[in-house]
């Protein structure tokens, strides 16, 4: 399409942006910023994250997942803390050969994540890029004043838990690469929870009644953990046979020698990594399974330093040659 | 430098980023988000912009530059609505040959404006980029309840003010562009003017005090004052002949036919134009110079709809084909 046939920037905000700004600050979109008032006794809670194209989806994927996943890492980010979403700035910066479809369907995507989780677009700014598309979202939450749920907080003796099931996405990835047969049953499961993460949202009342420590599983389970571990001054244990499987990742952890890395280190779960005292552990299951999210224990916190390690189930530590995938270099893991 | 030289992601962060998160709510950078608590009887006030290379600014313009005006057309929209600046969030992704050096500019940039706007670093995400670098900076900022300045609020008889001098950095892009003679006497002081803004945040508590509506000129003087036409539902006249001109720009007004255009219509002024109720004009323009901002009347809010017109000294309204330059097209003006 030439370019002279798309719509300008003025035309876009009011032709697919503006019917995304449904709360008040957002002015409609018809203002220079956007206003935010918190509730009495509500700190607010930001969080910004970019998908840059050709780094974090790839020039073919549809455009309603590429704004649901943009959406999705951030509310993420805010459920691992204990924050609710309230809405979102949107910083859209698009390829110079981009289409209107590209944006109609990106914009359809955002509309049916604004309806299941309850959001509005508050603001935002839609330029070119010199090279691929970029989408950066800047998440706004809110929290009970004093009740966030820091990285900082694991004590010795707390139990490790995690929602979900781990590893799917980085398989889902690797199937995705032609490193795993495409065929393998299950596949499509895992491409999906690679492609389209499910934010932990009920989770976070629950990790606000009863975690010392939590973050969302976006690096990998053993570097997430031992960025736990760090900021809290402790260490810990993962037993790989208690961390919860799809029945596709474990055919995979059986068959394929390097999956259980994968599982362990390949990041982009999105599921909820939380640190519990051993006295609410049983209450953090029971609210957990009231809110619709399974938790399983998966380890223990210790007292010590360095970064946790994972044993199996004579309890013999395996080794990695790293904890967590490396987004900011290209596919290095480290 | 080989990549496997460079700092990753991590390193990044504890090394260059975490000096510039002086907010308690920015946790040192190693949480996953950032806590902003309003203070009390104030609203938050958020803002987002992107610079795209190739698009905003050239890859050889210094890093430093690249980082104060990233930081700066944000506050500057924050001083046009009112609200003063308490911080931001950084999204930066870096083009695939990314230097240490270029970020170890872009950081000293950022703390020299930090220092010089009393702002904090309160989150970010660093990622790569496919393309070329963006950068895209969420500004916090704070103003007293029901106080925002909007674009809607304009009444017929308001007087219309700018700070500063208007068509500076427009007739600087030019002059960079070679379309006029690099040797103009002054050509240092638009070049100038075009690469870094000077956003007026000592003017916010003047506009909450006195202005009727208001917004900082990034579009084009025209068009920025359409905007607020349409969204107060009058029009209004501008007296080209009362315009703020620098020397230089009076210089090229003088000597090149189009010039004029580039000034009303060309955007990247980063000044203030306010409409202030006629009984509080002199008021106006006592405070602002109190606060060191220089502004000048430059013509009236009318009844009516429609785009606001120029007009020369004996009162003919002047054409142009369009009222402000388009960022979000190649080059074209609209």
């Amino acid at each position: 399409m030439a370019e002279g046939e798309r719509p300008g920037e003025f035309e876009l905000i009011a032709r697919y942006f503006r019917p995304l700004a449904s709360d008040p600050g957002a002015f409609d979109l018809t203002d220079d910023v956007a206003l935010v008032e918190a509730r009495p006794g509500e700190e607010l809670v930001l969080k910004v994250d970019t998908l840059a194209e050709g780094v974090h989806f790839f020039p073919e994927d549809l455009p309603e997942g590429v704004a649901a996943k943009a959406l999705r890492v951030n509310l993420s980010d805010l459920a691992g803390k204990g924050a609710e979403p309230r809405g979102y700035l949107l910083a859209l910066s698009l390829r110079a050969d981009w289409t209107e479809a590209w944006v109609a369907g990106f914009v359809r995507g955002l509309a049916s994540d604004q309806k299941t989780y309850g959001l509005s677009l508050l603001g935002g700014d839609t330029t070119r890029a010199a090279g691929g598309t970029t989408v950066s979202v800047t998440a706004v939450g809110g929290v009970p004043k004093g009740r966030l749920v820091r990285r900082a907080g694991a004590r010795p003796g707390d139990v490790v838990f995690v929602s979900g099931t781990i590893g799917d996405a980085a398989l889902g990835l690797r199937v995705r690469r032609s490193e795993f047969d495409q065929r393998v049953p299950g596949a499509e499961h895992l491409l999906r929870r690679y492609v389209l993460p499910e934010p932990r949202v009920a989770l976070a009342p629950v990790l606000r009644q009863h975690a010392s420590a939590a973050l969302d599983v976006s690096d990998g389970l053993l570097g997430d953990f031992a960025h736990i571990c760090r900021e809290s001054g402790v260490t810990g244990t993962v037993e790989v046979a208690l961390v919860p499987l799809s029945p596709p990742a474990q055919r995979l952890v059986e068959s394929q020698p390097d999956a259980l890395r994968s599982v362990l280190t390949g990041g982009d779960d999105y599921e909820i990594l939380a640190t519990v005292p051993e006295a609410s552990a049983h209450a953090f299951e029971r609210d957990a399974a009231r809110a619709g999210v399974r938790v399983s224990r998966i380890g223990r916190v210790t007292a010590g330093s360095g970064p946790p390690i994972a044993v199996d189930k004579s309890g013999n530590p395996l080794r990695f040659p790293w904890l967590s995938y490396d987004h900011f270099q290209t596919g290095r893991e480290k």
